[in-house]
């Protein structure tokens, strides 16, 4: 096998295949989240990010900034799950560099970690040549608020938070995680399906309809453009926004239409897998999409 | 503040000055592993090891050796604090040329698990310009047979496992974490502090005596020092090796003499504080030990 050739999601298959679980084990590598056994009403659920310099982020970015990504992507998979952050550790591989901003990135870090009472509990500090910064991050979540990429089902309508597009430019490093809606959603309503948009809408949307084994239309005048987006490409493709995208029955839909949350936009449906996934043009001309994002390889 | 002249303990101090935790945090970062309240008897346990190309290993290792030793440093601090490995999560930074070779990589990593029963239950796959895996592990220990590194008493023996000295030619990366001795001793004795040997012995002695507050003398014939070992700074100062170092009271450590395990071997007494940390050589002169090892920066 040429692994060069299998891509990042290839390589990731090879691994899974390697790994032993046991029991206690709910949700392995996957999801946003690993979930464990924890207690009578709780799981844990547990995640790890890597940003490293040239790929998530560039030198002359503001050392703030640049820590607070770090802690951000994580928390982002915990409101993926519906969860609430609790620990983290920290590693650092630090460039010379960088010794010299190292206060401020740890700043920008653990003030978001204040913020959202995230003990940063403890961490590892290593000579580098390009500044890595990974996150470990644990949280809880109620066994009946868990939400899996795997439960969307025919007939749920899809939704997505804020709006999407070229969030490289400024976004990627300063997004607030969708912490507050992800509980708001899990503690007033069913959600069936959840997965932040890290790779790019369609990638991340292809994941829920794989794990969950359906087909979708999504809308292209639903699709909610942040005013950066040149054009519908950069709200389908582009990588790093980190809202939710999500899927609830259309009863459960209609009731979160009624709230009149602005941050919460319906983008399409969920159908039977045979379907495949394809976008709905204006003029209601269908086309197959071809899922595409940010590919790591 | 010149941060780049007070090195990686001054930063680590500068760090947790900026952190909060709250109550459900037993201990915060300074330890081998942070200690998280858990259940009636049980903590858990909580640590992060990042490994990089060119200062941890190089790229002609053996890539599974390079998976193996990922995994085995954070199993080593687990060991430190009398537990048992549960959980991990690991993030890789993959450069092009480490592509072919990641399987091999995986395979290393996932044995070492398998073999201690680690559940690694998801992980992060990005690109980097230097091959980097950070391990995140989390594990359970009975309340009452946690052990820190700020528990050691005046009169407590100082043990160390193994042989000590450059680990560095190969033992790095090969060495058989001490989680079998360190659930030995804890299942049968009352250990009053432990850390595991990672930027040398008088550096990692020198934190168990500044969290205990107590001083130390060691004794040059009692230091064990592996075939590799050309002389005794070696022993000394070697960092990487991955033993325990602990101290128990001189009751506790009769019964563990008695117990002919040729791995545990004294090599001092912990003292009062004024007394400072000294080498008691073969002619019984002192001199006072500068605590030298790993420098990261």
């Amino acid at each position: 096998m040429r692994l060069n050739k299998i891509g990042e999601f290839g390589l990731i298959e090879v691994f899974k295949k390697m790994i032993k679980l046991d029991r206690s084990v709910v949700v392995g590598p996957g999801d946003d989240c690993a979930v464990i056994k924890f207690n009578a009403n709780e799981y844990l659920l547990y995640t790890c990010d890597m940003i490293t310099e040239g790929v998530d982020f560039v030198s002359k970015d503001k050392p703030e900034l640049i820590g607070r990504k770090a802690l951000a992507v994580s928390l982002s998979d915990i409101a993926a799950c519906g969860g609430i952050p609790r620990y983290a550790v920290v590693s650092m591989g630090l460039p010379k560099k960088f010794i010299g901003k190292a206060q401020k990135i740890a700043k920008g870090l653990f003030d978001l970690a204040k913020s959202y009472k995230v003990n940063v509990v403890g961490g590892d500090l290593s000579r580098s040549s390009r500044l890595t910064i990974d996150v470990s991050m644990s949280g809880v979540v109620e066994k009946n608020k868990l939400v899996l990429r795997s439960g969307a089902r025919a007939g749920d309508i899809v939704f997505v938070t804020g709006e999407l597009g070229r969030s490289i430019l400024g976004k990627h490093l300063k997004f607030t995680p969708r912490l507050k809606e992800s509980r708001f959603l899990v503690d007033n309503f069913k959600i069936n399906s959840m997965i932040d948009i890290s790779d790019g809408l369609t990638q991340d949307l292809s994941h829920i309809l794989k794990a969950s084994n359906v087909g979708c239309a999504i809308y292209e005048t639903l699709i909610p453009r942040g005013r950066l987006a040149r054009n519908l490409a950069d709200a389908l493709y582009g990588g790093e926004e980190f809202e939710l995208l999500f899927t609830l029955s259309r009863k459960e839909a209609k009731r979160l239409a009624f709230k009149k949350k602005q941050v919460f936009k319906p983008i399409g449906e969920i159908v039977g897998k045979d379907y495949g996934f394809r976008l709905i043009d204006k003029d209601n001309n269908e086309t197959t999409i071809k899922p595409k994002g940010w590919r790591h390889f």
